[in-house]
């Protein structure tokens, strides 16, 4: 879905933090950033990453995520990595039998918007590739958030779970905000231009000897006027079904002239 | 996040089907396959994919995401793709100027979990990694869902964007549904281990000389009672912390061994 908008400059607006525990893989740490940028996030914070920083297969990665990528923080210890937060959620994918809330993105998301809203900090904690969080690094947070995986393929790398959650912050923090783009629909066809249709279609059909009795027509032209109704038509789709029905309507007066080539053929 | 519970079955739910038109990378379709299997969608069609199928590149990619690579079905044309759908959505980032609704993921998931609960059949459309959908494909769908990107940073690729809907299918579809495992938060501590508690607390704080004047002492101790209710400890929590109070209530009555040593050495 390509569709960025070189014209937009990336708004740093407050937003959790991102920390990842000792990330091993340096394409990992480009591909969360690149998540977190889809989704307007940008503090990533690193603890002790196994291949240093800077790295270049996480510049690779991140494709073009530079809002993310040149804001980096490294730090020795998650303490450290956490030291001015005030809400603290561990994603984990297995029960760590700690008495910790445990609760979706949805509900992390909704309760970090608050808390930032509130001129707070937030932020979400990641673990390594291999065993993700250790058990001492779950205790420092509020909460446990789990993602509502199917059981029996639960495995989501780093970044596919970073997505899901800057997804849902962003869907909690701008909750009425329009999306990137809206529809345009045209407005519907003031409702004159729908009766005209119906009776220029109901004329062409006694002309086409559709009704079998005079009865009937009243029962299927009302059902006719609902479809059209319930569809919202717009006036630019009402004139096209207007041309529709009036060609429609002469072709039997007009022959087709393809169809009178045909029976040249035949004869 | 690994976590697969290798004892669970694929459940196969009604869910929508992901329909990738002309995709031209292998990878991406068993990134795709990988981010269905984790919230549990497995109808993964193809229309005319540049490599062909099957496709080795996709297989690797798909880490182990069998019950969907398995069921793979290819299609030379999107219509035929989408023959037995009635309802259709085409995922894209740019304004299409044509006349449809556009929607969030959010409400193109409740309005498939209605649709397939009332036992229809319903899809996604995700055009090429290059430029996506074309007009005439997106014409075929009933809505254009687009996900709230960061306008400056509007990138996904098409695995990602799979996530984030099969994600947000899965939370409508199990709207109820508990997470993978629940927290053991233990049962609040009964009323009045908490009171006990306070008590013990209380009296301690008098020996240590805690309250400056008895004028005091009701304030401070009803801010302590409301900590300690808002903080919903558990019992054993309760236990924990009724150690902890009576460890430095006692401290003044039998000095610290290492604190003794210590002095030692000064000596």
């Amino acid at each position: 879905m390509a569709g960025t908008d070189t014209s937009k400059e990336f708004m740093f607006r407050p937003t959790p933090a991102i920390v990842l525990c000792e990330p091993q893989l340096g394409e990992n740490i480009g591909t969360t950033a690149r998540a977190m940028a889809n989704f307007g996030l940008w503090d990533l914070r690193l603890v002790n990453p196994r291949d240093g920083w800077p790295n270049e297969k996480a510049v690779a990665a991140a494709a073009k995520a530079l809002p993310v990528i040149e804001r980096v923080r490294v730090f020795d210890t998650l303490a450290e990595a956490i030291d001015d937060l005030n809400l603290v959620y561990a994603t984990t994918a297995r029960n760590r039998e700690m008495f910790k809330p445990v609760i979706g993105p949805d509900e992390a998301a909704d309760r970090m918007s608050a808390h930032i809203g509130a001129g707070q900090k937030a932020g979400i904690l990641f673990g390594r590739e291999k065993w993700g969080l250790n058990n001492d690094e779950v205790a420092l947070s509020d909460a446990i958030v789990t993602l509502p995986v199917e059981p029996a393929f639960a495995s989501l790398n780093i970044a596919q779970a970073v997505l899901v959650l800057a997804y849902e912050w962003r869907r909690a923090a701008l909750k009425d905000a329009p999306l990137p783009f809206a529809g345009d629909e045209g407005e519907p066809a003031p409702r004159g231009q729908i009766v005209g249709l119906t009776e220029q279609l109901g004329e062409a059909l006694d002309r086409a000897g559709f009704f079998k009795t005079d009865a009937k027509r009243p029962t299927v032209m009302n059902n006719i006027r609902a479809m059209f109704a319930r569809a919202g038509f717009n006036a630019q789709e009402v004139r096209t079904l207007r041309g529709v029905v009036a060609a429609l309507d002469r072709r039997h007066e007009r022959p087709n002239p393809a169809r009178l080539r045909k029976n040249d053929d035949e004869q």
